[in-house]
């Protein structure tokens, strides 16, 4: 049986093209790899970016995520800024740097992830420049772009009173996830795989973003439904208010797993972050696309409320990103 | 005396918000930190992108370099791969991860050599994202933009027989600097201050990218003259001859510390990396912007020669970048 080839044995330029060649190349890309520099297309004179950042150890760890899953996530995570802005993900660039005892397979299921998340996502965007250096742990830094296609970008600080809040994509599912992963009980992980799996590999409401192009505000929920809500009403300057009643969907699809680990499934959907579904406001006039659901309203004031009650800026604050 | 403020102890978006509010504002960037994604403007509907990843250990060390210098750097390195292209420095992201343990000074003074870098060679552009995060090492992966303001991107693979082989910015410097530093000997790091700074602030000549628009080839010397003139050779189909004579005078300005130093100021000027000069290719009757240097002719053929003899591939490869 012969060793399994690594960073180290296969070589860094080696291993690099290996990895890139399982990338597909798009039509917005004039120049991709192999230059200085890639130079891409857009519709206007403006492009939409946003960069993050997985470390091993602080974002994720290897023991729950394997390397597709992470190319996956790097993406969805990415472009769902991106779609939070309204615009429609184009390009990315894809900076990796790994262990030397990292297997060569390791570099191309993590490329195979990327490929596969952008197929399903944004199958007109493109990889179109990355990065592959040695480190102590594994850093995933992706920076996205997108194409607003002439509209204006969506921010936070657009909410006025008499607007709808509403919501698109997943609640805390993300959360749930991770408490099953965290529990350790192979029995509830193996049995409620679905859960397990938004949170290895996220399904950001991409087209949702786009398709908002009358909302006055969006964002992405990374953090949680009540820090991002708080963000929205402290930018635009408006106090929102959640109906407790709209989410009781969102709590019926997690209510079994939450009894199993002797939780509490709102706990999950207003404090848990990572499901990267949209956040947005609609004047009371505009058509809501059908992706979005309703779950309170927006008046002025200050603050976000549950029902008459005023709801904490909890949540989950793993990254530092000036582009939240 | 009161202990320092680390990243740790001041928490992390504290220590964000104080590293980005030493960072200016750009007219060309419509949205900034502080929303989901930035938005950036551009003259035609195409812009350059780059990334390149810095990691402590392997592409620096914190004996060497301070805070300030790695922030330069960053920026020095990435925009030089923007100017590569004929393209102007618009908009760079920046994604830094540090030991919990690290001074919020220290982030400040690297945010102010990120400024300094732009103020010095990118005055209109601007840091419009970032992400700050924990991590064992320090790792520092940036992303540049540039405009082409309606030119065409100067790729590698243009160059033509006939065509005149000339240099922008320092050859050798950097290496020399590097093998200062790596001697350990004080007396002769500190009287050659000079060539030591190259290393630890490149002085890439961007503004000379952006005039080379009659240039058919170009690239950004990171790893060596020798290496990145294979790439133009290989790039373009054709054969690069480096005239010797030529490299007298970049040989002159470090003669003294390759003496110094026991070791040959041709092999630094040849094989030195990290000079992040412009090597470029012209047609014979354009009009070469001043500060490019004649070294050189393009025949048909394949492979790089000095005179008549083949010239090795050989350099710097700290890099495994697929835009190098």
């Amino acid at each position: 049986m012969t060793n399994p080839e690594t960073l180290a044995t296969l070589g860094e330029n080696e291993a690099l093209r290996r990895t890139v060649s399982r990338l597909k190349k798009s039509e917005n890309t004039i120049v991709g790899s192999g230059d200085d520099a890639a130079v891409v297309k857009t519709s206007n004179n403006r492009f939409v970016v946003t960069t993050d950042t997985m470390i091993e150890g602080h974002d994720f760890n290897t023991e729950w995520s394997n390397a597709f899953d992470l190319g996956w996530k790097a993406v969805a995570t990415n472009i769902s800024d991106v779609a939070a802005m309204g615009a429609k993900p184009t390009a990315l660039v894809v900076a990796l740097a790994v262990p030397k005892e990292t297997e060569i397979t390791w570099l191309e299921h993590f490329a195979d992830g990327l490929q596969a998340a952008i197929d399903y996502f944004a199958p007109t965007a493109e990889i179109v420049g990355g990065d592959l250096a040695q480190s102590q742990q594994i850093v995933i830094a992706v920076t996205a772009h997108g194409d607003l296609e002439g509209r204006e970008p969506i921010l936070r600080s657009g909410a006025k009173p008499g607007d709808i809040l509403a919501v698109a994509g997943t609640l805390g599912q993300a959360a749930c996830g991770l408490s099953l992963l965290q529990s350790g009980n192979q029995d509830a992980i193996s049995a409620y795989d679905d859960w397990v799996n938004i949170q290895t590999r996220p399904m950001p409401p991409i087209q949702a973003g786009i398709d908002a192009f009358e909302a006055t505000s969006m964002l992405d929920i990374s953090d949680s439904l009540a820090k991002d809500a708080h963000r929205i009403a402290k930018a635009s300057n408006v106090k929102l208010t959640i109906n407790k009643q709209a989410l009781d969907g969102y709590c019926a699809r997690i209510d079994d797993v939450a009894a199993r680990l002797d939780l509490n499934a709102i706990d999950w959907v207003l404090f848990g972050g990572e499901d990267h579904s949209l956040l947005a406001t609609f004047p009371a006039g505009a058509s809501i696309p059908r992706s979005f659901k309703p779950i309170g309203t927006v008046e002025a004031g200050e603050g976000v409320y549950l029902d008459s009650n005023p709801l904490d800026a909890r949540g989950w604050d793993a990254t530092l990103s000036t582009s939240q």
